[in-house]
């Protein structure tokens, strides 16, 4: 089941995507299940939002493929390497991803998103599935010279807009097995398969709340395969997920 | 005036410190003023909380004291170095700082908490304090094997606990010129003075709202002084900060 979130002029409001059109839902599915209003509404009339709002924290798993790990050098623990992107961050399908004026390349991290649905702390990864909301798809933007300057990533993966997710949420999908492209104006620029995650799902869910509390809403993004990552103003990147859908966004330099 | 958050059995509240008193508010003053209700609550009555709840971001500045700096080894940029933690680590005055099963020293970084009051982003260094709603005591633990070992610090300083608070919110005070200091059972272990930042609160503001956008209830924890760092299983670590007041947290290994 796809859940999004929209807005057609009002309120953010949730919907079961149904071919081409919302079933509206009564309220957030994550907190009051699954009840619908008997409304429709066409995709097209609709402005889809970030299908998740993210109260409390956005993870990343760094340097999760192995290919990706080597273009970056080998760096990096054997645990999987955690790391946060604020909540200010986040934005939605067809969003404006705002480059700063910063030194250097600004680069695309296609990446599937774990979403999570429940509260957690210490679980088991055996366990890890009744955590789990569902999965959309999201972008790691990075301004990767800053990255290098700073050594701690916070500032250069977490200017505001540089965590797009969406489109929608899929509920129902064995996510360790999905081809993962990422685009830029149409060209494949990354291509890689969730298959090749170092860390798995289970074991990042494991990880994750060994140390911090997982809060319903907290997303973690999973690492990006391998590729050529840059993109400058006035260039879309589209990232794909089989089975999820595509996620697309403008880049533009900041005013 | 001095701001803080308790409970009195009910749902959290918010009061004016005077003297041994609390003089009860009608809301949270950040968003709905200072009218009060009132009542007056003897402090020694109420369990107090951590006076804001950072329903956004926990900024950190690292290495941000020369002589810190120097401990560390003098690495880092030449910009305020920023990192997050997430929220779930925040823990109020007396609240127990729950010590993980990793490797290595757990150390303690007594630290100048901003707290933000206003949303803003670009902020100009000069128009800092229309954006500051006070100042509170934080306390940056550290797992300081694991920080070296990831690279990135959002484990090794965001473990759940690893953010006490408190024990309230001064709204009135030069905070760029005041004593610091941190006591391990009673024994002075970092001893400093505000007025050492290499980077002053304004260009702190005018740095960090220039990366993300700042929300009321952000905070900003300003860096440690040098110091002996270690705490262990039973020990209390105390932080005094000249005109505001001392945070206070017991360290229990995790069960």
């Amino acid at each position: 089941m796809k859940i999004a979130r929209f807005s057609s002029g009002g309120d953010p409001r949730y919907g079961i995507v149904d071919d081409d059109d919302l079933v509206v839902l009564a309220g957030d599915p994550m907190f009051s299940g699954f009840d619908t209003t008997g409304e429709r509404i066409p995709l097209a009339d609709v402005k889809l939002l970030a299908p998740v709002i993210p109260r409390s924290k956005v993870i990343c798993v760094g340097l999760n493929y192995a290919d990706h790990k080597a273009d970056m050098g080998d760096v990096g623990p054997k645990n999987p390497l955690i790391f946060l992107k604020p909540n200010t961050a986040v934005v939605g399908p067809g969003d404006t991803i705002v480059i700063p004026p910063v030194d250097g390349r600004i680069v695309h991290e296609g990446e599937l998103v774990i979403v999570i649905g429940k509260i957690g702390k210490q679980i088991a990864a055996a366990d890890y599935a009744d955590y789990i909301f569902g999965y959309t798809i999201g972008n790691d933007v990075s301004a990767r010279d800053v990255m290098f300057a700073d050594g701690q990533w916070a500032r250069a993966k977490g200017y505001d807009t540089f965590a797009p997710i969406g489109p929608w949420i899929e509920t129902d999908i064995d996510a360790q097995n999905l081809a993962i492209t990422t685009f830029v104006d149409g060209e494949p620029r990354r291509v890689g398969t969730t298959s090749d995650m170092i860390h798995k799902i289970p074991e990042i869910i494991e990880f994750c709340s060994d140390v911090w509390t997982l809060l319903p809403g907290d997303i973690i993004m999973t690492g990006t395969p391998a590729g050529l990552g840059g993109f400058v103003d006035g260039q879309t990147v589209d990232i794909t997920i089989e089975g999820i859908g595509t996620l697309s966004n403008p880049a533009r330099n900041r005013a």
